[in-house]
């Protein structure tokens, strides 16, 4: 049994708007990515960033308000309120760094935060894999992804020893302030993606 | 239905503490306004917010007392448990900042803190109305209040990151550090009110 | 009725597994303790409590495949999920204060880390009386544990401010940000010790 029979008969709405939900994670991530890349034209990407964060504000009404009328268990409604609520939580992360690189005037990107761009991407990327698929892939499949989620939460942890360690070696305090906050914002994206992915992890033994 | 009938035919008790937890929080966020508008006797004025922490410890307790020894389902238990712990978070909250402005001996109050005080002292007292009027308030009247909640703490949101620019512009290292910190630590305390109202909705969500 | 007639006729497993964890998480709390107690070989002792990070990584993991894998109430299911990973938090926090411990290259520990370092591991005992021995225990005896690890929490808030207050008199920013953080985490080691009480209490309630 997959997800996809477990959720549909009840109402395929939920389905189709966690769908929507990942979607406009990932652009979020790959926004953020772009920003990081191209360190350039700050604070139009930055807006770009808040719009996507505001869009996945109002799918997660969405789902909240559909839930609130649809007949369902209370457990269900729990769960797929948390999935969607987590998962809002990576974006409002993403959010997060990218106002930190306008508002201290960051000058330029730097190879850490490259590092940390892309395993935040990777780590959305696998989510949507897991989450907006749903309806192909069975439980070994997501757990796959889910310890793929872990695996880049970890790098993104010993990256983040690393810079930090580095920072305080070569910078002064009020850079280290800076630029270990924004380190550590990219990091926390990606234990956001592992709370998504334990959530993902919770719905699916139970249904196993 | 509204929450009172809900509550009413299992335990009025619970009913009666989460009110009383609410009306305490409120005079949390009283005493921290007082603090931040007139600075001065800091010591007594954090002695006093410790005090009222303290009584909200007291109350969960006694919350979490009744809950073992009252018949009530596993999942009511729960959510009046989680209710009660995360109103109980918005004390603690309140309490970290009045500490930190003491014992991190500021000399006067910022703008915005000033403006930190009101938006969490308008997050506790829309919290009160949606809580502690349970009874006469029905889901949309509950949803309109977390609305205004979420939008409080969005607004909080922004004052901190104008804030902690302006700190990195203006201040030495150390000031950055202990303002920044207080700065915060008021937004958590919306970010809180947020997660208060969040587990309402789940609440009422469950038995509109 | 005691916790064990409560698991064990389900799945003894999941008893033993916790019981394992918890032997897992005192190993980590007594090397912290010990590196801070007799600070050299700094490398060599945070390799070892990463060992025993790794290992309970490993418990969690062997507990959630065994939950998805037996008969068991979803309920039941989300609640040793959520006890295990709680408990693993524990042990992630005792991790990020090795690993700053050696990263930071502090040359020195610091009366108030020695402090903490008791705390933590006074807590860290508490649960693992609570938890570790649930066959012989009844709901009094654990929440009698429950209380004395809330308490040593206050006490660790309390050291916090203190160490902190102290900090910003004696020390240069550089100091302050890394000495700050190393109290923050061995702080938030004991916060983590409350959630898993907390947990405790709320299966505890259930099945009183």
């Amino acid at each position: 049994m997959n997800l996809r029979e477990i959720l549909i008969p009840r109402d395929k709405v939920f389905f189709q708007l966690l769908e929507e939900e990942s979607r406009n994670v990932l652009l979020g991530a790959q926004a953020l990515n772009d920003m990081i890349l191209n360190f350039e034209d700050l604070s139009e990407k930055r807006k770009k960033i808040k719009e996507i964060e505001h869009r996945g504000d109002e799918i997660v009404h969405l789902i909240y308000e559909r839930l609130r009328t649809t007949f369902i268990t209370p457990i269900d409604r729990d769960e797929i309120g948390n999935l969607a609520s987590l998962y809002d939580d990576v974006l409002d992360f993403i959010d997060a760094v990218a106002e930190r690189l306008k508002i201290y005037e960051i000058r330029a990107s730097t190879e850490a935060m490259k590092k940390f761009g892309a395993l935040v991407l990777k780590s959305v990327e696998e989510i949507h894999v897991a989450f907006g698929l749903m309806h192909e892939i069975t439980a070994p499949d997501i757990e796959a992804r889910c310890i793929e989620v872990d695996r880049l939460e970890n790098e993104a942890d010993t990256l983040l020893q690393q810079s930090v360690a580095a920072l305080f070696k070569t910078e002064d305090a009020i850079t280290i302030i800076k630029m270990k906050e924004i380190y550590e914002y990219l990091e926390s994206t990606t234990d956001k993606c592992e709370d998504v992915v334990q959530e993902l992890r919770n719905i699916v033994v139970e249904y196993a």
